[in-house]
């Protein structure tokens, strides 16, 4: 468990800012995709393959939120989310505004492992949440940006 | 399924605004809430019992939405839920301008059930999410408001 919080709450340059995106986990993106565009009404804004968590990513506008889509492109976890769960809600994600700032100031004694997730941002899955849900940081802006 | 999207997106009266919530199922909130506050740094900002859903909602700030617990105070769909999956992600929820209106506008051969949500906002959860979702839509005013 990483401890991050603060009095100070979402100005914490150590903690977090918003919430970036609500993930769900698909079998086939392209055959989920006319309910939320057609149906829901949401413009897809960024889609592309994640090479090293093996996904690929579509993300939608919600206006002040992304639903991000999430296909697996090889066995890996989603995959096997989908084998044991089938498709649905898969994690959350914040927004931070430096992960490796945050995980050095915060007790990260856990092994959090940092990877470049979607959008060119830094993200990493926070360890030891206790109510059942995955929960992701990614960056405020794209790595080097 | 309540086709309600256009090409206007989310300047559309009658479809999405924005994310409102996602919405967490607990066993206990009060057991779930020092994670939240205290590792993640988010701040209660309100607290009820809905009680014809029979539940215990609390939303806690993300800054650009809010992250709902929902704890069952009676046997119903939200225990059913923790029964089955325990503890985890359970819904997310968009805000509407009038979810009557818009139900009138779009097809809703479904029979959506309009409900009392929480901060006094009419909701509804949409029927025929094809992938495994459960999407609740909220009005972005208080009822009557």
């Amino acid at each position: 468990m990483v401890p991050f919080g603060s009095e100070s709450g979402l100005s914490d340059p150590n903690g977090l800012r918003w919430l970036d995106h609500a993930a769900i986990a698909v079998a086939d993106i392209d055959a989920a995709l006319p309910y939320y565009e057609e149906t829901l009404g949401l413009k897809v804004v960024h889609d592309e393959i994640a090479d090293d968590p093996g996904v690929r990513l579509c993300y939608l506008d919600a206006g002040n939120a992304y639903i991000q889509l999430v296909e697996p492109v090889r066995p890996g976890p989603v995959q096997q989310f989908l084998d044991e769960h089938g498709e649905g809600l898969h994690h959350i994600c914040f927004a931070v505004d430096d992960i490796p700032r945050m995980l050095a100031a915060a007790d990260d004694g856990n092994g959090v492992q940092v990877f470049m997730g979607g959008r060119e941002r830094l993200a990493c899955f926070l360890s030891g949440t206790p109510t059942g849900v995955l929960i992701e940081l990614t960056e405020t802006t794209p790595h080097g940006g």
